[in-house]
């Protein structure tokens, strides 16, 4: 029996973390493993506490330091309380953005990807996930999803222009470029079902 | 007419950091000085927002890690949206507390020193008081002090044992050690009014 793994998923609002989360969670419910589905920022009781009030108040409620910060903190939370504590006990651990995030979106102004990286350090010993998939998909095309979606696409963070939607995914592909080992883009075009299959042939070699 | 400037009172509970600071503030405001008292972690909304997750729930509710990046959020917000603009209308700053105390209470365990500076220099581009006071008091006399007080002297970081707070002052005592110019010890013993006037004379050199 091979070791649980620890799963994220990562890109722009709206190109189908979430559902596709879903789907690998039941895929791998069916084939008998204990999943645990969690999100960022969030994931613990800590977190998503943190989480409020990242997400709640004027848009300039945070500076980009304190931000970078607050989003360290509550990954340090969700990794001690929630994701070890998981894969400990041998249940996969799916998250619906971790690290990644933080880099493309806090890591590209006033800090650097290697600040986050130092915060990561600090906060939670560097704990990395043994596969990140960036979702990519056509400007426009994410957009016109999230869109037709209710609910949370307007919050402190969703709520930014496409120039910097368009940077955060030019981080995102840089770091497929240079951490290929855990980092895989996944054409997120098509049918769910179609993008769920790509995403289980490049887990092909870490499922039991 | 000389810059304004930031002081911080330092010390472990009960050594007269809250009364002192009272007391310098009237001080400066009798010689018609502008004055902001202010204290840590707080001292501004997002940064009270903070402490409040930070004080209450249960000791364990928070690792070592994420605390410390906490205590650097609320710094990095009390910093940015109070410290600075005070300082930069002309105004004086008194804080009950700042970095020194992360130093002496996050950065001896699981974090080191050298951690709590890197959070720092992160969050508040390394940002320092002009001079730091350290309120020492012989063992036992703070204790005494604290509980004849009503009030605050049970939060989560408060209620611990004795080597712990023998620890902290070990580590304060420290940093006057290596940064004499900054971070002054002084004798908080005897009256209220004896130890302002030790204060008085430490600051002679800044003060208009
Ligand atoms: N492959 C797909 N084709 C068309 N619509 C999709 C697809 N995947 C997701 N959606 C829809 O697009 C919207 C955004 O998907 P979601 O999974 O919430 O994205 P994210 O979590 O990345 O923001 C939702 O309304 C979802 O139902
Ligand atoms: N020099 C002093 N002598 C005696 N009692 C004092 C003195 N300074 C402060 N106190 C009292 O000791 C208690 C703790 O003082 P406080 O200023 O609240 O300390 P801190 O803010 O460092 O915890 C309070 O009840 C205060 O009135
Ligand atoms: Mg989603
Ligand atoms: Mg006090």
């Amino acid at each position: 029996m091979r070791p649980a793994r620890f799963i994220s998923l990562e890109g722009g609002e709206g190109v189908g973390k979430s559902t596709q989360l879903r789907a690998l969670g039941a895929v791998f419910r069916a084939r008998g493993m204990e999943v645990v589905e969690t999100r960022e920022p969030g994931g613990s009781p800590g977190a998503e506490a943190i989480r409020h009030m990242l997400l709640t108040g004027a848009a300039d409620r945070w500076s980009a330091r304190a931000e970078a910060l607050l989003f360290a903190a509550a990954r340090a939370d969700h990794v001690e309380k929630t994701i070890r504590p998981a894969l400990q006990r041998g249940a996969w651990v799916l998250s619906d953005r971790f690290l990644d995030s933080s880099r493309a979106y806090q890591g590209m102004g006033e800090l650097t990807d290697e600040d986050i990286l130092t915060l990561h350090r600090i906060g939670s010993a560097g704990f990395l996930p043994d596969r990140t998939f960036i979702l990519m998909l056509p400007e426009g095309e994410a957009e016109s999803r999230a869109h037709s979606r209710d609910g949370d696409g307007s919050d402190r963070i969703g709520g930014r222009d496409s120039a910097f939607h368009r940077r955060v995914s030019q981080s995102f592909a840089r770091f497929a470029a240079i951490e290929a080992d855990r980092v895989r883009p996944i054409d997120a075009s098509g049918e769910a079902a179609a993008v769920t299959a790509r995403l289980l042939r490049e887990l092909e070699d870490l499922l039991p």
